[in-house]
């Protein structure tokens, strides 16, 4: 029988993974946070009081299966006027949205257009917005504040959705009937922790006899993790789960040239392993190629990410083990 | 072997005649202004400089076969914010052409998407805009002037399209090729004559061996075609068309109720049939069902308008005799 995956994230950490496993003939889902509120998709919960359509659409071109020119479509952006800086994919689903009157069905029926192998689920169905309280009693709201932080790393008081959202009930079934589930890799206060922060969904992975997987950032972010080893992050986010799930710890060996990390210096440092000794790590080159742009798929990314094919090659192995 | 039926206009009238035709086994053409300026179309061609979506988008829309939520998705306007007053179906068109490079493809991978019966055929590829010189020395510039005013019954000078275009290469074959061409119903000013105003329309309609219909409009536009009979909107077409090409006449008989054309006497008075000794005229109840607006489809159209299978099953008669 063909192994269940599922995967937990948002953004391009979530893209890359998923379009990495989807060449692999296995069952996969993909969890998507829904606390997105920068650039078109803001504009579209404001104005529209739709749903965040940004990182679904992200997960949904990296499992399509369709034509070339579909996914460029979906990841289209207008340039001009009033509609410029607006993704089509994210029309889209907002238009289905107000025509079916459930994100769910948009997501469905996006998911029929684009032939994509597997599920896009949202991690909630109620509309909720990211919020940090940091130890300078500065509140950010909404996740696009959250991501721009610099002061993240000095200290926060609390993080959470408001208000505070009931988990999509698939999202429960997914995780509970899984054979592997993996988390990240991922902005940590901007991905990860606002898919652990709806009701639920700590408790099953905890639950779940599926095999845990963490997938460690290649870079932290200043302000944000700064100077963040692999324990620190896991660390992190064990906070929110409550309880250390993982049974393998996903991390990066190769060391991009030292010329680009001088050059990001500023955005980021790389995450240093000090787990080497841990049983559960698993080490390996997991870079992708670097400084390129993919425009085939036209999505905001770092110029030092992981390898879609790479990391899906480490992941089929230890689901092949199971 | 299947008869091929090529209807040319624009708006309303097209998509009316389109929606009749499509449920009989026939080998179907629309072939569509490109002068539309107004709303959602006109924000689209002064922003991003494309093609005009508007009329193809109604085509596509009446030809397919997709399902109910497709159709209402494609006829969807958004309703706040920036984005209010779009129609999605323009936005697809629009930003496919972008990412194609080519408003053809965009037509015809719409049309996939859609399963339309048939094909769907710009009249033009140029970006072309209707101008009007009236005789009091006003220039209506745009499809959108020309379709407000009221002053064009008082005499015009000239009406031409700008820059003036060459005809899409199609349109000639799919003359050339047809069993039987259709025009109208639709407005005078605004959708057959533009289509006319394309260098070779007319002459391929006087050279080609189909038989040609001529479906006259229920009702005039005050201002623009006050008190018009029957052949006074023959002869206005055949102004432009240069010889009388027509075989058949189809003029509604049944007349809509006193107290609805009354309620509308300033949009417009009812044409009246002064060719009734004309053997090619033939008299039909062509009436559609009166006062509702078609929520399914939710387009802009007169409350007093042709029945879709009333007007196809007289014109299937045509093609059946041939």
């Amino acid at each position: 029988m063909r192994k269940k995956i599922v995967v937990l994230g948002g953004g391009t950490g979530n893209f890359v993974i998923l379009r990495g496993l989807k060449k692999y003939d296995v069952d996969l889902s993909a969890i998507v946070s829904m606390a997105d509120s920068g650039g078109s998709t803001g504009i579209l919960r404001d104005e529209l009081g739709v749903l965040p359509p940004g990182d679904v659409r992200q997960c949904l071109v990296a499992l399509s299966d369709s034509s070339r020119l579909m996914r460029s479509l979906m990841n289209y952006r207008f340039e001009n006027g009033n509609l410029g800086g607006h993704s089509f994919g994210n029309l889209l689903l907002s238009a289905l949205e107000k025509v079916t009157g459930s994100f769910e069905k948009a997501v469905e029926e996006v998911g029929r257009i684009l032939y994509i192998k597997g599920k896009v689920i949202p991690v909630t169905l109620n509309q909720v917005h990211l919020k940090m309280i940091l130890d300078n009693r500065k509140v950010l709201e909404g996740e696009a504040e959250v991501y721009l932080s610099k002061e993240i790393s000095n200290g926060y008081k609390s993080i959470f959705l408001e208000p505070y959202p009931k988990v999509n009930p698939k999202v429960i079934d997914e995780i509970m009937n899984a054979d592997v589930v993996v988390l990240g890799p991922g902005g940590l206060y901007t991905s990860l922790i606002p898919i652990l922060l709806v009701e639920g969904v700590s408790e099953a992975l905890i639950k779940t006899d599926a095999q845990s997987i963490f997938v460690v950032n290649l870079m932290n972010r200043t302000g944000q993790t700064t100077g963040y080893s692999v324990s620190d992050n896991l660390k992190e986010l064990l906070k929110f789960l409550g309880e250390d799930i993982f049974d393998n710890i996903l991390v990066n060996t190769s060391k991009p040239p030292l010329e680009l990390i001088e050059r990001y210096k500023e955005e980021g440092d790389l995450v240093e392993n000090d787990m080497k000794n841990d049983q559960r790590v698993i080490e390996s080159d997991l870079l992708g190629p670097l400084g390129t742009v993919d425009k085939k798929d036209l999505i905001r990314r770092n110029l030092i990410r992981h390898d879609s094919k790479k990391l899906a090659k480490e992941i089929i192995k230890i689901v092949n083990n199971i």
